[in-house]
């Protein structure tokens, strides 16, 4: 069955336009009598759903109750980019949101060489969640992360509250990644990873991420790309996220 | 020290062209003088090299003894990807070598959409390896993996060898990934994954891996799209091998 993301679910009959419209009718090409799974990005639940009529650029269509959603992702997990050039940070918005980040963070540093005006931000930002709404829905997630204004890297780090599961992922750390890792996975506990623009972080930001209670943690000696790490570091913990399960994990 | 790729690698005076030579005088901007470091994607060593000079797009240059390389992959690690269309497998090629990978296999599958005829293959290998070097060289890794010509699916299955560290990712596998590869990863035996493409792979291509040898095993319930799943798997495989060091890896 179909899924697709519609924000604000609710049971009863509703007439959308805009991108919502837009990707019902023509990227999904429903046409009335259509039936499919909403899914609501933001509250995590989801409804079976019919297409009522389509007219132009709206669709309107009857949603069923709404029940928790199929897939949420499993934990806390937030992920914080250093702002770096050109589409690296959809690509990481998309990779982040296919293996579970709960919460992406871009966040500029003293290398992010991007500096972007009020609207040229916020079209940014509006672009971001639309990819990570679209990201979810193609990995079968009932809600997207929520994608944060870019901030200062001290605000960012801020975001991810407190608990030893934050890691600032560092080539200059003297520990890996891998047991501080093994152990907040095998807890359960709520995870964070902060990860540099192209140049990496400076100095002084890792001093202010080890004064917040972060720990800094390094990847090996062969350098990663900025945009390849969190595909990286989140497959891990997708993939270890299985040991212990016998099965579908 | 700038470290860049020259094939062949021994010691003594030698003039070189085509691509190397451009990568040396025209991005790296070598002038006579430089100092580099050579190391040979293929042979795993490298030697100090300086430039006697440049000449229009060949440049002469003395390598000093060859030696080990500094930071060849710390196992046998293959990746077999089924064939996925535009420049998916370009990205997939970059990613497999930053994070290990000693033998990349492109395998045309049921679901393959790319035709090529034997030119365009010989270019696509050609570009493939070129991307190879070039990601070895810039994560710092002295050897780049071999990128086979593309081949059928089981063909490229066998290309792995044998022993139980040969996983045929598929989501109706009913075994997670994780215990077996920490059983295997532990071990430090060769590694192997096979990867469908966009469409994944079809029961009888399931069937060809069982046969041959490889166990099944999935990544969990949300889907990856084949682009994120090297970078997803092999991140797995670089962060648990962090385990146990106690500094710098």
């Amino acid at each position: 069955m179909t899924r697709a993301p519609v924000p604000a679910l609710a049971p009863g009959e509703r007439r959308l336009e805009g991108p919502v419209a837009h990707y019902l009718a023509r990227v999904l090409r429903l046409r009335a009598g259509s039936e499919f799974i909403a899914f609501d990005p933001a509250g995590g639940t989801e409804a079976d759903a019919v297409v009522l009529h389509v007219q132009g650029d709206a669709i309107a269509v009857r949603f069923g109750a709404t029940r928790p959603g199929r897939a949420a992702a499993p934990r806390e997990l937030t992920w914080i980019q250093g702002f770096a050039k050109g589409d690296k940070c959809d690509a990481i918005v998309r990779d982040a949101t296919e293996l579970g980040a709960t919460r992406i963070v871009i966040a500029s540093t003293r290398r992010s060489i991007v500096k972007l005006d009020d609207a040229r931000t916020s079209a940014r930002v509006t672009r971001w969640s639309r990819i990570a709404e679209e990201a979810a829905r193609q990995c079968g997630r009932s809600e997207a992360p929520r994608v944060d204004r870019p901030m200062p890297w001290a605000d960012a780090l801020a975001c991810a509250g407190a608990g030893d599961g934050r890691f600032c992922l560092w080539e200059g750390a003297t520990e890996a990644l891998a047991p501080g890792l093994f152990d907040v996975l095998a807890r359960g506990a709520p995870l964070a990873f902060a990860c540099g623009p192209e140049g990496g972080i400076e100095d002084d930001e890792v001093a202010q991420a080890r004064a917040q209670g972060w720990r800094t943690a390094s990847l090996g000696p062969l350098l990663l790309r900025t945009e390849t790490v969190a595909a990286a570091v989140l497959g891990a913990v997708r993939v270890w996220s299985g040991l212990g399960r016998r099965s579908g994990a």
